[in-house]
């Protein structure tokens, strides 16, 4: 295995991503609910990063990246490729410091989500919706523009970004714990606990995942990298793989990953939505499901809650009954 | 008219009832989206009492009579007869003071409001859906048990408590121009008119009204109470017509009446779920549908809206693609 070591972000790292990007975003509220509470055993702290500008946590990172260019390094734009919250976060970046983006999406993603990204200016390429096809597109495109690339999660500078959710959890929140937050790629999870490390006394951090995209959890456990071949899960936002970097962040710094089931998962959004009245994405309800599925483990424990984002398809929500 | 000088409440009224529903009662977050203000050409600040105790403003005013009554007084309980946020207010409101609550409701009632009427210990009278059917029902419970009656709106203590959420807002907000809320009753357009008038320097206070239940506004051009007589709107807490007391209020009080469509409610509910992730009842989103529909009159201004509440049918959702 390569050495990693170097690309691990510091906490000074973390320091300077918040302070380079708290012009841009939102400061998150931090909710709590008595009956959810009452329903674990326990007292959790819900971070509302459904809240955040564009909707979900992504844009922290993005911010990071792209204020982190030199004018030099941007002057051709930057690129990436992301079906989801990652490509309407760049765009918005991009749009914010003047600069262009590219974006490459597959062609079956959600007119709402092609919609948003064109609606910050960014330019579109549509690929077919496999791993390579998107690679493809996205080395075209790069050697087209000369744009910096910005991955979704396998980036110091986008972990770096996406650990300041947690540490203003931590820094509104005394006395947690532990804190959770859902994992796909890992960037979301690889921050908070890097963030929990730096910036607490000894708060734990757990991952969440669901059961039908668990390579966080086999991976854990195998003690190796093991990538998802085949996930099944409506948390769309949870199906890509580790990256060495996160997995390694991971490996050295998370207590644990609990799964959800899709029941589980719809469960907790129906909670967030009835008492809490918030609307999430089904990946940023798979640490709240996760919770209620294994109460036992948790209960008496104050826990920061990750809510990683709200762009859900209202038909969806109908299904919350 | 008789005179109703004496049932309004005064300033030291709220103030009284501020202090006496405090602990039991959220102070609700304000929230603002910069893409709404994008749309509306004005500076909108969102008072979240969809995020309060049982999803709406309801319980400050059911909080407010309850914590009013003597011991003596309460002795038998309290009593009222709503299908709607009303009867989930008062019955928390008199379990947290210890006392019984008993509520009318109609049988044609969402059976996810009746488990939570009861959830809360509550004793429930099953009605036919028509007035005259509620109020003999309600006379019946009234006469067998003894209980305190506590009105939906057409009560100066409900008035009062409804009146704190406005008054937050104020001490929140600096600056406003105005500040809006939906009025089906009146009990809630009453108390936010009296907190500008008495927590503000002339900040104005505008209705909300569905146009297919628009009696405040018909009664103000009128000059008289023009009951509701056959009111057609997806707002079902806005159905009931003013009380002579919060005609008056209303009357000396409100600069004006909004009106808007139904596809206006749905449109705003759609901007509330899509843009800040906030699930809003029909009759919460009828204040922001209002600006919506009549931006032009309100470009420039700064505007606090209170979202009213946030019990609405998951199915509803599905709409609001």
């Amino acid at each position: 295995m390569s050495d990693l070591s170097g690309r691990i972000p510091t906490r000074e790292d973390i320091e300077a991503a918040h302070g380079r990007i708290r012009p841009h975003i939102h400061r998150t509220p931090v909710m709590t609910s008595r009956s959810i509470d009452g329903l674990l055993g326990a007292k959790l702290f819900f971070k509302c990063e459904n809240l955040q500008r564009c909707g979900a946590f992504k844009i922290r990172g993005a911010c990071n990246a792209v204020f982190s260019l030199s004018d030099e390094e941007i002057k051709n734009g930057v690129a990436t490729h992301s079906s989801g919250n990652h490509a309407q976060a760049l765009a918005l970046a991009a749009k914010l410091r003047g600069a262009k983006a590219y974006v490459v999406m597959p062609h079956t993603s959600a007119k709402v989500k092609v919609d948003a990204v064109r609606g910050y200016g960014a330019e579109i390429t549509f690929c077919g919706p496999i791993g390579d096809s998107r690679r493809e597109s996205l080395e075209k495109v790069l050697d087209r523009t000369g744009a910096a690339f910005v991955h979704p999660y396998d980036d110091p500078r986008v972990i770096a970004g996406q650990a300041t959710a947690a540490k203003e959890l931590l820094e509104d929140v005394k006395d947690l714990d532990m804190v959770i937050a859902p994992v796909g790629g890992g960037g979301l999870l690889s921050g908070t606990s890097l963030s929990a490390k730096y910036f607490s006394n000894g708060v734990k951090s757990w991952g969440a995942e669901p059961e039908g995209a668990d390579d966080a959890f086999r991976s854990l456990k195998e003690g190796m990298l093991i990538p998802q071949t085949n996930p099944k899960t409506i948390a769309d936002g949870l199906l890509t793989s580790l990256s060495p970097l996160t997995f390694e962040i991971i490996r050295s710094n998370v207590a644990g990953i609990a799964i959800v089931s899709e029941g589980g998962i719809i469960e907790a959004m129906r909670h967030l939505f009835q008492r809490m009245k918030l609307v999430v994405e089904p990946s940023g309800a798979v640490p709240l499901g996760a919770l209620i599925e294994r109460e036992s483990s948790f209960r008496g424990k104050r826990i920061g809650v990750v809510l990683s984002g709200g762009n859900v398809d209202p038909a969806l929500v109908a299904r919350l009954r």
